[in-house]
């Protein structure tokens, strides 16, 4: 059986790619490797994913669904034995509901396009991260993604209103619901948020749109102590009033790396402090707003919260902070990088990261050690560079003195990047036994057959 | 088998009652009939509640869990075979991590009890709903719970960080995560809360805290067409930043019910409008916010989007504009009521309401219609109110024309009461086929002998 014949005869001729045309494709951002796959198939309905998937399910074959390709755990690759489903050719934007403040999508729409056209009707799409002009929004809710506004907004899970899914023998599953309140039984769109693609194909999204800020606020600002920072976080929430939009801390290193040639980012505040903190809000009124920011900052100072602080004056002193706080390639420099993801009770971070600090020497030698995270909603991303000639031999010595080093805190292995791959033997720090059976048996119930994203996850 | 002796010798004696001591009780809120099942057993812990569980689908006997009984769609009647697993000896708070802004709670904790346990450490629980006082936070979780700040806050859904459950066979899974960033694989907290008890019993809770809003704003506006409605609704949330906790709508007959005698309630403002709008916002600083919300209701009023308000100058003045709203109860004065729980896009409320008062006359004759809801959330309770003595042969007719009504809009037959029994007959007209053969695979997955809450929901 020829697979590519097959699947041409059963969508658009040229919607099929075979091998060969795959091997001259990137296998994803920041990747060096192409892909792999017996096909890549590129249907552009739902009707269509449906055909191609009951049709690898009859001849039982793996399926694994590409997005963007941005993911970071490995959670999208292929064998050489499967076929991919790229949703490349579904990024139709069906409806803004300005009123109702709604969009339906195809999962291929690119999550840039979405913020883009809605900007048009002063609504916002809230779900920002780096990869924006890449990664789509079927992958966002895939892999329920984070990203930089999580404490205002919440994950990519908190907004989607609907969902379109087809399951692994083709069964189309749509539940485009645009109510936000719907207690009609099982709320089924859950089972395929964050799932990875192991328990259907998400083709369709509804949703939640916000109304756009109309102000932004932003101070990055030093902090003498761990208790002081998680002390400012409740301060400026509580201050805010709802408006609080993005907390980041840096701790020292990270700051200093990024704000210290080759980096091109300038320190705003000197460079001796033991932490720093992005302060970000997003409001109605810029004066009304700019004076409750600035009032809470005076606040945390006179507290002792704050040792010293820099106030964004300008849109262009707002990109300049995140510049800095997002110039992660300097971690690439001098040596290689291994990159965690992880979240844990903000009580324990400085303990947790205390104690890697003082293992890291013993156990691994040479190294350099950079901490910084979306500290609002517990997830830090904790970076040990080694020298390049080392990675391969001390990765996993470094992974198991990370991860073993959250059992303790009772802390996740990922915050938000996923399981994928690459976190797969982590996973039960994570998740006791019987969560992993329970996901067997939603697994088994649901693709029985094991043809969808084999592999991945547990 | 006498069950209640088998069962007394599983747990603390005590903590089994008989048919003959539940015929003596309450079958809950607003109901004049008494519990019947073959026996409650009242666990103390989970690992009671996994025993007891394990033995009774060894014994093939069916199990209903209760909480608070303030459910409103007979989501926990047992019936004489079955056994009622009821969760009111467990109702001790276990921890308020203050910092991490999180409370560890057994799941018959009440509503109420948590949140006078927070408010002491200047933090809330936002959930806030008229049974607080007897709903249980377990039955707040296993119905989804909304109330009246689900636009700020959301649904107890986006409330819930960890869970733990006990199957159908007595395995328990603790997922008892308390981080707002956990992507470790499947979300499985998501399958237990809002399935009304059918896959599992919910024995404990990590639920998320907030800062403890400062200061709080209310007025009592009207309107002059729902077209303005629906344009305040936009307004007044893009200018308070964030800050809107609630958007009440009560059309005029409601609006005219609940503020003239018998009603205690006075109207604060003329009642000659089409429709009135309680806006409520939830701020940081009293002065500020005031001014804020004062000015946004200014422009709305020079734009037109109402045509007279009554601003709340005081607590007291919150609580009479909450307390006309709230004055559910005038409906049952002189003629019994038939209350719906829907919901729909907003832009299609109009037209819901306008057939459906062209309907009620020839249909089924002498009537009060009243209409009101979180419109912010799209959630409407319609109200038709019968004579007395026509209200068994009228009610099949009037859930007829209500929800076949929404069939056309795309509504929900249950924005936040839940399904249970009596929405059953209703299901398909808000959730299709490949829907709710979807629900029976993970009912099947999870409960394959069919124990939990039988016959509910589907």
């Amino acid at each position: 059986m020829n697979i590519v014949e097959s699947l041409r005869a059963l969508v658009d001729e040229t919607a099929v790619l075979d091998a060969t045309t795959l091997a001259t494709r990137s296998a994803g951002a920041h990747r060096a490797d192409t892909l792999t796959a017996q096909a890549m198939v590129r249907p552009s309905t739902t009707e269509e994913v449906s055909t191609v998937l009951a049709w690898c399910h009859a001849q039982g074959i793996g399926v694994v669904t590409q997005g963007g390709l941005t993911g970071l755990v490995h959670g999208a690759d292929a064998s050489t034995a499967e076929v991919i489903l790229s949703l490349e050719s579904m990024r139709r934007i069906e409806d803004i509901d300005v009123r109702q403040r709604t969009a339906t999508v195809q999962a291929g729409v690119v999550l840039q396009a979405l913020q883009e056209a809605v900007d048009a009707h002063d609504l916002i799409f809230p779900l920002d991260l780096g990869a924006r002009g890449s990664a789509t929004l079927g992958g966002n809710a895939a892999t329920n993604a984070g990203g930089n506004r999580v404490i205002r907004y919440g994950m990519m899970r908190d907004m989607v209103l609907g969902l379109e899914a087809v399951l692994a023998d083709g069964t189309v599953v749509s539940s485009m619901n645009r109510l936000i309140k719907n207690n009609t039984g099982y709320d089924l769109k859950q089972l395929f948020i964050g799932s990875e693609g192991t328990l259907g194909v998400i083709t369709r999204l509804v949703l939640r749109l916000r109304e756009k800020p109309q102000s932004h606020q932003a101070a990055l600002v030093a902090v003498e102590s761990f208790d002081a920072v998680a002390n400012l976080l409740k301060h400026m929430d509580r201050s805010l009033g709802g408006a609080l939009s993005a907390f980041e801390v840096m701790w020292q290193s990270f700051y200093q790396l990024v704000s210290t040639p080759p980096a091109k980012g300038q320190p705003p505040i000197d460079a001796g402090f033991p932490y720093y903190v992005l302060v970000e809000s997003l409001g109605a009124d810029r004066e009304a707003d700019s004076q409750r920011f600035n009032a809470a900052l005076e606040t945390a100072l006179e507290h002792g919260l704050i040792a010293d602080a820099a106030i964004a004056h300008s849109d262009a002193d707002v990109q300049a902070f995140w510049a800095l706080r997002d110039d992660v390639m300097q971690v690439t420099v001098g040596g290689a990088p291994v990159v965690f993801d992880v979240s844990l009770p903000i009580v324990e971070m400085e303990a947790f990261v205390a104690r890697l600090r003082a293992a890291l020497p013993q156990e691994i030698g040479e190294h350099r050690l950079w901490v910084f995270g979306h500290l609002g909603d517990g997830n830090l991303h904790v970076i040990v560079q080694v020298p390049a000639p080392d990675y391969l031999a001390l990765r996993p010595r470094i992974e198991a003195l990370v991860y073993e080093g959250l059992r303790a805190f009772s802390g996740s292995v990922s915050a938000e990047h996923g399981i994928g791959l690459e976190k797969k033997p982590w996973l039960p720090i994570s998740r006791n036994p019987n969560e992993i059976a329970l996901m067997r048996t939603l697994k088994q119930a649901l693709d029985p057959k094991h043809i969808l994203n084999q592999g991945k996850i547990f």
